[in-house]
């Protein structure tokens, strides 16, 4: 049993791009999606630039007690009508570095998320995972999801 | 066969809410969920006015040719660092009028979504529907979109 390793998550910076995508890379969906070159494609630090104007939306990463970025977590608040006018959170692209994983860090970053969501109001926490990844969705369910909704999508 | 009712889509305004609460409560899911009193509680019309602020979320009526809301739908554009930067266009909240069903209203809605997110730059668009939803996956699946993620929420 590897030890938990005690993160801080703090709100991603330009610096943190490379890193980001590089999790995001490295898996079997996420390497035939993402460029991860050398230098790293400037769409990129493009669409960074477009998130940080986002006030509803943090993009954090974890980072470890040497100052290395091992995971990363997309939250979204949306407001809504629904459920009694309820904010929604919505949960994207959680990733954590390969050699960091079975470690406590993607709980650390989905417990992040799930506490400031409720802080910001939200009733509800909800997240799509690919129907191929049941190994996350094992992990959301040990952390209280349910697997109550279909997730559909239309690639263009 | 019902022939197809052409409808206008709008943004919605304030004297929509009540029309809009009231297709979100006329189903078993929503019944539990909503509060269709008479006065419509105050917090539908805050929650309102904090989607109107929001420059990234569309919350739109489809209107008949008599002027009466018979369908509604809300959209998302989410900006992120993955699939190269692409924005995701989230489509929620979709209902059509129970009397106004099988007559192209929803269709008509959600391909005004798909086009708005291709228009905002958006590679995919992405919906949760409840797993009992089995209609609605039906018909998400018959204008294009693959189940291909599954979604997961917590309720607090």
């Amino acid at each position: 049993m590897t030890a938990i390793s005690s993160v801080t998550i703090r709100r991603a910076c330009r610096g943190d791009v490379g890193s980001i995508v590089a999790m995001l890379a490295d898996d079997p969906l996420g390497s035939a999606r993402e460029r991860l070159e050398d230098p790293l494609p400037q769409l990129y630090f493009r669409a960074f630039e477009v998130l940080e104007r986002q006030p509803h939306i943090q993009l954090v990463v974890a980072e470890d007690s040497d100052g290395a970025v091992v995971g990363c977590l997309q939250l979204c608040i949306l407001p809504g009508l629904s459920s009694q006018g309820a904010s929604r959170g919505l949960i994207e692209d959680v990733r954590v570095a390969t050699r960091c994983r079975s470690r406590g860090i993607g709980e650390q970053l989905v417990q992040w998320a799930v506490a400031e969501a409720r802080a910001k109001g939200c009733k509800l926490v909800e997240l799509l995972t690919h129907h191929t990844r049941v190994d996350a969705q094992r992990f959301y369910a040990r952390l209280g999801f349910a697997r109550s909704h279909v997730g559909m999508t239309l690639r263009f």
